[in-house]
Order: C-alpha cells, then sequence, then structure tokens
C-alpha cells in the first residue's frame, strides 16, 4: 500500500511518542523531530508506511542509544494480556463456533495497549470489544481450507496481542504452526523474545521474517521465512502493518485485524474500528 | 505560548484538510504538504503556533489561488447557527443566572463546525454540549467589573460560533460593545465579512483587528485595534488561537474557551474538552 498524504502527520506524532519513551532529554526530542521532519521530506522514496518508519525509528533509536524504546511498554502488555488469559479460555469455552471466536480473540488482542492504557478496568474494556463480531468475516472459507491444510503461517503484530494468539494457535492445532515476528524491536511489535515471553512456544514455532520494519517487507525477509510463507496452506496476518506490506504480494492471505486507520479502513470498504478477518 | 513538538503533527494534519478544502488537484495538494513540510522544519523561526499556521495557510491560498478555502464551511456554519438562534435565546430565558449562561452560549459556539459535521441532530449535540457547566468560571469578577464598565472589547473566534456571541452581545448592551475579527481569511476564523453575515453589528461595532494569524499577535495588529485593546474595560478573548498569542501579554484579559486541545488544557490545568471562563 503506497503512502498517503495522511500518513505523514501520523508518522510524524509516532515519532514523538517514540521520543518521548525513549528519552526524557528535551533536547534530544527535539533533534528527533527535526530529524523526523528531514526524513518524512523525503516521503517519496519510501514504498510504503512501515518502510518509511523503520528509517525514523532506528533514527530514534540511534539518537537515544535506547535499542527499545517500547520495551517496557511490551512487557507491561504481556503481562496484563496473561492476566487476561483465564478469562479469554472462559469466554471462548461458551462458544459454539469456536473458530471464529479465537480468530475473534486473536483479533481483539490488538486493543491490549489502549486497554491496559486508558481505563481503570481492563476485562471490561477488553470484554466488550471481544463481543463486538466481524463486519467482514471469512471463516467459512478458513474452514474448508482447514479440512486439508497441515503448515500455517501466522505473521504476528503487537506485544501482549501475541498472548492472545495463543488461543487461536491452540484451536488450530494439531497442524504444524509458524508464527513469524520482526526480526527486531520497532514500536510495540513482537520480536522472538516477546513471542517466547507470551508462550507461543508451546502451540507454534516461532521465527523471525528476518524483517525489522512495522509490516513485512518481502524483499527483507530472510529465505527461511519466504520459504514458509511461499509454501504454507494457510497464512494468516495480523494488523495493520502486515496488511499494508502484503495485501498486493500477490499470494492469498487471511488479514485478521481492527481497521484504526482511515485509509485502511477505506481500503478494506469497512467502517472505522471495524474488526475484519479478509481473504484476500 | 511557544511551539510545542506536538504542534508539529497537528500542524500537518491541519494543512492536509486545509489543502483538500482548496483544491481537487490532487497532485497541488501533494505540493502543498511538500511546502509545508519545509516550512515546519524551520518552526524555531516562528514564536507561536498562529504565526506558524499563517505562513502554511498563505502559501496554501497562494498555490491554489483560492482566497478563502473554508468559505463553504464558514457560511454553512454561519446558517446552522443562525437555525439555532431561537432555540439558544429560549434556552437562556429559563435560567436565572443569564451572564454566566450568555457565556456558556458563546463558549459553546466553538463546537458549531464539529455538530454540523458530525451530527444527525445538530440541536441535541448543541444542547449536550450547552448544559456542560464551565470547569473553571471567573464570572464574579466579571459581574463586579460591569458595574463601571463602559466598554467591552471581544475577541472573535469562528464563524459560526460568531452568531452564538450575539447572545452574549445583546446581554452585555448598553455598554458600548467591539467585536475584534481577523484581518482576513483564515481556518475558519471569523473575518469582518463573517461578523456581519452573523447579525454582529446589531449589538457592537466589528472591526478587524489587523492580524490575519489564526489568533491576536500584537505586534500586526492595527493602531485602532490596539488603541481599543488597551483601553478596554474588559478584554473577553474567545477560543483557543487567541489564548495561544494573547496569554502572556500583559493585560488582564477573560478567556473563554474549550479547551480542545492537549497542551492548551494543560496550560489553563483543566482536562481536555473542559469549559473555561479565566481571568488571566
Amino acid at each position: 500500500m503506497e503512502i498517503f498524504l495522511d500518513c505523514l502527520p501520523c508518522v510524524l506524532r509516532q515519532t514523538l511518542e517514540a521520543s518521548r519513551l525513549a528519552t526524557d532529554d528535551l533536547d534530544l526530542q527535539r533533534k528527533i523531530m527535526e530529524d523526523s521532519i528531514e526524513i518524512i521530506s523525503h516521503y517519496k522514496d519510501y514504498e510504503c508506511s512501515p518502510d518509511l518508519c523503520r528509517t525514523i525509528h532506528k533514527m530514534v533509536k540511534s539518537r537515544t542509544e535506547n535499542k527499545d524504546p517500547y520495551a517496557h511498554i511490551k512487557s507491561r502488555d504481556i503481562k496484563s494480556a496473561k492476566q487476561l488469559l483465564p478469562y479469554l479460555k472462559d469466554f471462548l469455552k461458551e462458544k459454539e463456533n469456536s473458530l471464529y471466536w479465537a480468530l475473534k480473540i486473536a483479533a481483539t488482542g490488538n486493543i491490549i495497549d489502549s486497554a491496559v492504557n486508558n481505563n481503570a478496568n481492563m476485562t471490561e474494556y477488553v470484554s466488550g470489544e471481544l463481543k463486538k463480531e466481524f463486519l467482514v468475516c471469512d471463516v467459512k472459507l478458513l474452514e474448508n481450507k482447514l479440512r486439508t491444510a497441515k503448515n500455517i503461517l501466522i505473521i504476528a503484530d503487537n506485544a501482549g496481542e501475541t498472548v492472545f494468539d495463543q488461543i487461536l494457535a491452540e484451536r488450530l492445532l494439531p497442524r504444524n504452526i509458524t508464527y513469524a515476528v520482526r526480526s527486531n524491536p520497532i514500536l510495540n511489535d513482537a520480536t522472538v523474545k516477546d513471542a517466547y515471553d507470551s508462550g507461543l512456544d508451546d502451540y507454534a514455532k516461532i521465527i523471525s521474517t528476518g524483517c525489522d520494519a512495522p509490516g513485512t517487507i518481502l524483499k527483507d525477509c530472510t529465505d527461511e521465512f519466504l520459504n514458509i510463507f511461499k509454501n504454507a496452506d494457510i497464512v494468516i496476518s495480523k494488523g495493520q502493518g502486515n496488511f499494508e506490506t502484503l495485501s498486493e504480494c500477490g499470494r492469498p492471505i487471511f488479514f485478521l485485524l481492527k481497521a484504526k486507520c482511515p485509509l485502511i479502513s477505506k481500503r478494506l470498504e469497512v467502517s472505522l474500528n471495524e474488526y475484519v478477518f479478509m481473504y484476500k
């Protein structure tokens, strides 16, 4: 997906957030914003928004000598999500269509960050989001494919959300599941360490995509990942960053996400903040 | 008020909005954003955010040869606000403390734009906002000053809001009221034409401040305005842009606004979206 003009202020806003997480030095935050404006002025050199973000957040990390500005947010979100696990499991047990709701749980994991940040009662907030059904849901197609599928690839999104993905991964057993994450810390995206900390290794083989952008830019991925990506019977891509980088890649993918960005929701032809499980 | 780092993405977002209002030419919108990034990279040369905005929106107008990109929004908002006038007058009649509620009506006018934009039932939305009381309200101080005051200056904010200001101006009669507006179109801020279109001339003398920024930068104002500003017994400044440019000017002012920006709410020591009538 190309970079839209709307991405530019959004990327700049996100840079400020990252600069404040990475350092308390106000002068350094200011320099980061100035560098970021300079990078953004060359936005045409980047093929997609995650590509532009990678350059900016590498600069943030380099300027602050902080390799993982979102580290404490990620570990906080993983911890909070783990506290919710018994609730999530009970929620699923009560449902007749366990595949649909396992997908819905995995999609809802995406809001763990705001659930922790903004809410006195986290369980109540998550529960409200869980109950919202998918606006688009190609679960029938997934059911069909699962009849013969042996190898499933899940491409992960944020840390914390990873814990919710346990539920989906467990539901997809006993097939071979590969759980692919970013190769290096970028924003609050999950890395190999985050996936292990979230307990995914009980259900899936955890690998890095080889890409350290907040998405999956195939030309930057390892051969190991590309091989799995190419040969998997089913690929489930989570979150907006993976949608931005994979939606035009040629191979059919199930995109599982909450449409939190106006441009992505427009591209998906759904309203803002709707949940989607779309085969494309 | 200085330019905060948070202002930069916000200013850039506002530029995109203005570019889309000013032209349908996508290439031109792109050029505007690129120019805007260039201008923002020199943000340190500007003394406050309205000063920076002025330069950017002059560029938008010049690039698109559109002297008033917000013209149709302004006339739409004035028209909508006029439809609400009978409701606003009835609302005030029912209130015991008519000064407090005339101020509250004038402050609530600030949301006319979003009321028109986002709501099927505009009256219901405005009514909900009207009922919210001020978090800070120096109305007692105003009452005291009104006992002897002869000359009152109101510095206006947005078009549409101007219609709500009629109610306040009427309540302040029979004193001499001057109603000051921007010298040229900038964003949806009120100009002399907008003030006349809103019917303010029945209650006040309408003048231009001489400043065409979305605020009141005193060094750019006319001698006529500065004379009135200096000698008025009471100055009521409306909206955030005027607060940003006048809050450290030395002369005591009643600031009447809704704190819609996190930095301004922080400066006012109130929560976001609270209404304030503060003597400072």
